[in-house]
């Protein structure tokens, strides 16, 4: 498995993915309130990011304390507290995938922004490497092109997200698959499901966000 | 307040809005699960739909006991139980809101095959009826033209989601406004604020969905 870098974003941490998910990063980039959560949750964070309006002075205090690197920024800048963690996590490796923890759940206007950040032109080029968890779900992100994935053993259901209109889409070893077919709006194709351990998809325009999760 | 006729689906009930959204419904009609656990809850059904494959058959018993009208459907069929609790909605009236309840959270393919509905040439139509609703985010949709909104009473943040491409989209009466910009790909301008009761924007192309919403 490659390196993974964590983005800690602030959201509920009753929604956060299997510690294991944790102990498999290289780095932990808490961002704003993320980064208090994950020390109270005994994570070892290398950098917290934001502008901490949502921590009092001890809580910052604590978190400067045990954070060996901590960037705060003022209130009211261009970037999000979020955007700013994926920023410094890219700068980290060219390489590693940067798993967004912490970004879903709650205000979903929040969740939207995350959503949709490789959108962004600034993170263009991290689209392959972004990915999003929650204890549910696991989103990925794919350009143009003819790909392969594996089945999350704890997954049940496979949904391809057409964050864009989409052209020649095709889906094979699905349950239900699809054959050369154009994607007019976004859409989410939900409840597909793996019939083995792997299968493939296709497709030459637009933004796909692929989409492994389970029931609770 | 016009009238409204809430669709309840399966999702979890923690994250359901207020009772008084349902106190004030003309109509609540139950999808799959949702009509057990609103039931449970203590409210009253009017209609039930979906395949109910994710009940047992005591507990569909139940359901059926306790609704006036079940409408059960085959589990593989070409709509989802969500649609079609949307659609049996829209044909009991031309002019209500339709709140989907329990949409939310959880699979997040599902919220954003819920979030896109508007985009299905069959509920185009609805577009401007549609509001999906937890206990922290109230989600309405707008097309082209020039609006005034309201601000809820317990929410603090607003934000404007740009489903698609916009043109010319302006932001007054609120706290960061935007003057006649291009929006080029989708983007969730998340944590605006209204500075009165009341904010208004207009847009000449493009789907735009607003969320007023809350911290919990």
């Amino acid at each position: 498995m490659s390196q993974s870098i964590i983005v800690l974003a602030g959201g509920d941490n009753s929604l956060w993915p299997d510690k294991e998910v944790f102990n498999q990063a290289s780095h932990i980039i808490g961002v704003d309130r993320g980064s208090l959560e994950g020390l109270r949750q005994g994570l070892s964070i290398d950098v917290a990011v934001g502008d901490f309006d949502s921590l009092t002075k001890e809580e910052l205090d604590y978190v400067k304390q045990q954070v060996p690197l901590v960037k705060q920024y003022p209130a009211e800048k261009d970037e999000t507290d979020t955007e700013i963690g994926i920023s410094v996590a890219s700068q980290l490796s060219d390489e590693a995938s940067i798993i967004l923890v912490g970004g879903t759940g709650g205000r979903l206007d929040h969740f939207l922004a995350n959503l949709w950040l490789p959108f962004q032109s600034r993170f263009n080029h991290l689209t392959s490497r972004l990915i999003i968890k929650d204890n549910q779900n696991t989103i990925a992100y794919f350009l143009p092109g003819d790909y392969t994935i594996e089945k999350e053993p704890d997954k049940k259901y496979l949904a391809f997200v057409c964050l864009t209109p989409m052209t020649h889409l095709s889906l094979h070893d699905t349950k239900y698959p699809l054959d050369d077919i154009e994607v007019e709006v976004p859409i989410s194709y939900a409840s597909n499901e793996f019939i083995g351990d792997t299968a493939h998809f296709s497709f030459s325009s637009g933004l796909m966000c692929v989409i492994q999760s389970k029931d609770k």
